[in-house]
């Protein structure tokens, strides 16, 4: 919340003149949390400059031994990035800066190198896409965690049959194979968008400049190839255009499945209702009152219902940021970090704890089967009689007759 | 607006008793917009119930000849579909009503046969899944006309040099076939997540019931097949939950589509205004003023900018009415109808019309001319320097001080 | 969703020239549903333009006389506008061109007079102005007449007490007094905001022009005067900004209240599954399903649940249009219209069909008074004994061992 | 981002066993991050149960020896909030477990009764509340100091004309005085607002336990006086139903304020493109490119415009977690704390920053009167006919002839 909390220290007024201090707040506005935000990219960054810096040594602008200096120092980086010792301080602003300054401090000249034939945004760009595609990578195994998860629960319980509900009501006989398959089913369907998405992202931006090119014979494809990108985005606009429109559509698969496990999670926290009792959860995954000491609630099933709500908005924000306003840069896309990183925390964390929760939930066969009366087989009467040769419609008002008073 | 209106007539209650005006106030409020909007739907539904007819005689409930005169009743409804002479009336409330009223008036007894082996619930879910498919096939139409117009604009005027902006400010020089190109490109990854959409809707809910199936041996391939859809949609469950979900999808990717017109249409308003005048629009495309004689307005431009925000709120509507709701089929998916039938109709008109400003628009190479003033070229002169053997960031510095005073 | 539907008819083109047929379709897109939503606006710009045309004679632009013979043609239009024989035609486009083309039909040259002094622009302001505040008036009147039938509820079942429910979970005894005293009491706090909104958009934008005044004497004060509003909206620059931000506050005040009936509808559908019982809802009141003959469905309560999401979206949409747009009209904000109006509508019928829910909707006390289980009780039991002198965290401990195995 | 982050440590998953591992994932995943935002919650916390142990002492619950120790300590805590040396840890999971826990180890059993009378759930409502009237107070102060600085800018460059823009195309003549005063004027209307939401939330939630009320007889009229609300809110199902709904007013209201800036913040960026320069912002307020050394971009005024959307989509997540959902406490709320937070910060960062940027910004008075050409009068033109006599409409084609050729 940094980039809200200017002009708080009050103390600080007396130390500087009135224009520092503006110019202090004017600079923590403009930071945001990006400094913290981007401790995430630091690995993705590094990668993308190794390859940079592999294809400047290929295209001429350094020696092969400029080159290999700039990597072995970005390698050390990448391994300080990993056990948390290489840090990005607020006035760097953000990693790209922080990366550039070690180099320099490490490299001196040679450092100032680095940034040849790229820009911040391309170099933004390709940081984040190497992210996505290992995040996305990341939920897809949390997916099949939970169909794993899911295929085991139905094993155990997927004869048990249960009242089907529809408007909230009894309708007729379901099965908790049904019911689980229901999400089973419905999460392939999501992995077929996760791999579209997927393949449309895999597509490097890197040497697309500010989004007009690069006046200097970058080597595309080599860089492409070395980070492991299908292909390269051509058009130096659309990649900057694809900042949001990819990030919206990241978003919308991500909450595409959050609603699958909302849908769930509403279930669950229904069917578990003391009232019902289909469902059972462990005590570990419910949570006591702090002034009635009778009660059991389902938080965690709770907490994945509302953070759908999260990611949703999430999808809301990233989509509008960018639009009604002319193609190019704008300093505006820089607020879609943080709605990206939180929704693919989100998303991965909920798929993971759902996945626990059909471990360890239990069915109560006794409630289910107590909870199977008469008015359930209606359906059933009805089609004793058309298959007796009534017509559907006669069938249907026959047995109306009995159930409707 | 229909669902709105209840008690608007004062008049009415004189005549009606205050219980029969309740009544009547409630249908009103219950039926909402269905019966208009379901003239979309009549065709489908057809197609759909020749399925089911052409299934039921196959499986022994309907002989082929009671078969054969229901679908000979479905032809001709579909015939009067296309011609406008068959309708629904606000009393029928929806096309499904509004069918099997019409096949019970002609054929008697079979016409109550028709509802065999199925529920409102899949009989909805399947006519508006055979609509959105082949409304997809549409949208996808006049995707390919837009970017053939792209095409040939870009042949016409792609050389043509004008300075590309950054943060609204001119930064490098573009040219319009890369700014075409940019359209493109992404309309071309839209296509991609279109296939998929249409791939992950291409499965016959038929035969699923309300949900939890039929407690009759239909024949859910031969319908499935009969009616052109690749497999069918196993669990009953996941057919109702796909309810919403789906629609989600699909207006994602209309609004997907929508973001990148909104995009082109700030563009081409922002080339367009006279201290620019890159891009110039003929009469037609332009509006006057009511109080200022010399205006020319971008109205068409400004509608499909517009129009983005009225697919983007009716994806958010349809992504929220189901949530935080338990399984199985609730009325307020009713709901869904309008926003996905306005914004099939908003996103097929757009891009249409978009190709014809592709068509029609021209580029004033004058005015790009003029604007190309040299400090776009600063980037040019960093990498001279760089060329020399200079460090980026000190070229870059070297050349900063001459532009930034 | 007549904006959406050009080219849809193939025959046209025979016609036409291609040219022509491009004009149409474009004219098609550009006018939208105006036609059809404007006639909710002929009673408010009538009333506008007699005010208008009052002015004009006052300021010397138009003598006595004709001010009097277009204020006489103005209230025929009224009086037609009520039984609807005024009509708007699609070629019209809205309901301000088809005001003046019939005062120029009737009265020549003077018809062409009116506009003098007024751009579209705040002509429509003021029309929409003054529609707005009568449906913020309706709405207040609906309100009240639902708080009325909540009193009534709470007389006759205020008493009855009932298992409250925290986390979907019974929790501690409540009463239908304060159940149905939640809904009045939200209800009072959303007309203070009812009543501000009101108080703001009480302004008169009547002579703003096109958002930059107008190059003749006005008289404001009179026009606002004989409007009925309270003052003028005096900055033009201001009038225009407040398109889009005034609806997107009227749109959030309905979907404000929206969301107290959607929270209560959803409790009336949870009190009334069969498993509870605690809500009866009459018959006029539930509907069937077309496969299950014995099912009783909420409808009606699922819509009122629904529809606030239909609201929700117009805030949303409302609230984007115009945003990163420079200030000045836009025609973007002809697309507010209609989710304004459909909102009003909405919002009005709900409230009101909620009256007669509370009207009609019984409370089984045998139900209530079988759910109230001993654990309902549990904090009563921790109260004694910590009125005992017990410290209220051991005393928790102490009934929790009890309740929690 | 704790919420999100489970299962990260695959180095925990040695030492610890699989269920205590699976635990600790679901305290993660269920504390989120409230233990982060709750410091900004102490003071209020703290402030809340001093009225209340000051009302436990008047019932006789507590001694006034014991409610002095208590407050003693609390007052204590509030303290070593505001220099930060309270601190909440991850284990604790919000500030009301710590504090309690600072109490018990304080003051051992007598720790153990602070929480006698209250509940959780009112705890947090009345903490939240009073932070919220104090943020809506900080706010109010922004926008005055922001009403100050465009007060000044107007007494300065108020009578510069300049040209006014419809559909982003000049129009007719405006003046700095216009345009800022249309700023000035909608925050005048937003203060009104702000002052009803204000008023709205100023009653005391404390005393409604869960939402059911307390089993003792407290004197909730003495908290409310003592923590400074003008009256209690009696019903206490509304007092929970408010949580959401309260909230999405406040939120509402932020977003109607940062739209102001959005829209102001566009047409800074548009007025300072160097192609029109009317505008002019210090060197401090933009920012180069990493690419391009000449570039000047306006990144604090695209901050401000994108920030909006982070505070409207805030709006939009707090609006629809409880939607659909039943009456009552549920976890899914927590989940509003963070966006209203943030939503506080960045509405009065924003606004500080606007009003530094109304001190700073200049008008370059050649730039305006160069730009103020020709046909900008035409309207001037047609009322000269109008003057003259010749009716309004033939007055405009005489002088759109002119002008549209």
């Amino acid at each position: 919340m940094r980039g809200g909390t200017t002009r708080s220290g009050k103390s600080g007024q007396k130390l500087w003149s009135e224009s520092t201090q503006i110019n202090h707040d004017i600079e923590i506005f403009t930071a945001g949390d990006d400094y913290i935000l981007d401790r995430y990219l630091i690995h993705y960054d590094c990668i993308a400059s190794i390859a940079h810096a592999k294809m400047l040594a290929r295209i001429g602008i350094l020696t092969a031994a400029e080159s290999k200096k700039l990597i072995k120092e970005l390698k050390t980086i990448r391994v300080q990035a990993a056990d948390g010792s290489f840090l990005i301080t607020p006035e760097q602003e953000d990693v790209h800066t922080a990366i550039e300054q070690r180099l320099i401090e490490r490299l001196g000249d040679l450092g100032k190198k680095i940034h040849t034939g790229r820009s911040r945004n391309d170099q933004v760009l390709t940081a984040l896409r190497l992210y996505y595609i290992d995040m996305l990578d990341l939920v897809e195994n949390r997916i099949n965690e939970l169909q794993a998860s899911i295929k085991k629960f139905g094993k155990k319980y997927g004869r048990v049959v249960y009242p089907g509900y529809t408007h909230t009501r009894k309708a007729m006989p379901s099965s908790f194979g049904m019911w689980s398959g229901m999400l089973y089913d419905s999460l392939a369907d999501d992995k077929r968008l996760l791999k579209t998405v997927t393949r449309i992202l895999d597509q490097s931006p890197l040497g697309t400049g500010a989004g007009y090119g690069v006046p200097l014979a970058v080597d595309r494809k080599h860089t492409a190839e070395l980070m492991g990108f299908s292909k390269i985005q051509n058009n130096p606009m659309y990649a900057q255009h694809s900042r949001g429109k990819f990030e919206g559509m990241l978003l919308h698969l991500l909450s595409h499945i959050m609603y699958d496990l909302n849908r769930t999670a509403s279930d669950i926290i229904f069917f578990n209702i003391p009232e019902l009792g289909y469902l059972q959860l462990p005590d570990d995954f419910t949570t006591g009152s702090s002034i009635m000491p009778q009660k059991k609630n389902p938080d965690v099933l709770e907490l994945i219902r509302a953070r759908y709500h999260t990611v949703a908005a999430s999808e809301m924000q990233v989509r509008s940021v960018a639009v009604n306003l002319i193609s190019g840069y704008h300093r505006d896309l820089q607020e879609m970090k943080e709605p990206v990183m939180k929704s693919f925390a989100i998303t991965s964390a909920s798929t993971y704890i759902m996945s626990i929760v059909f471990q360890k939930m239990t069915v109560d066969r006794d409630a289910c089967a107590a909870a199977l009366t008469d008015e359930l087989y209606a359906t059933d009467e009805v089609y004793s009689l058309v298959k007796e040769g009534m017509p559907f419609r006669d069938a249907y008002r026959n047995v109306a007759q009995k159930y409707r008073k």
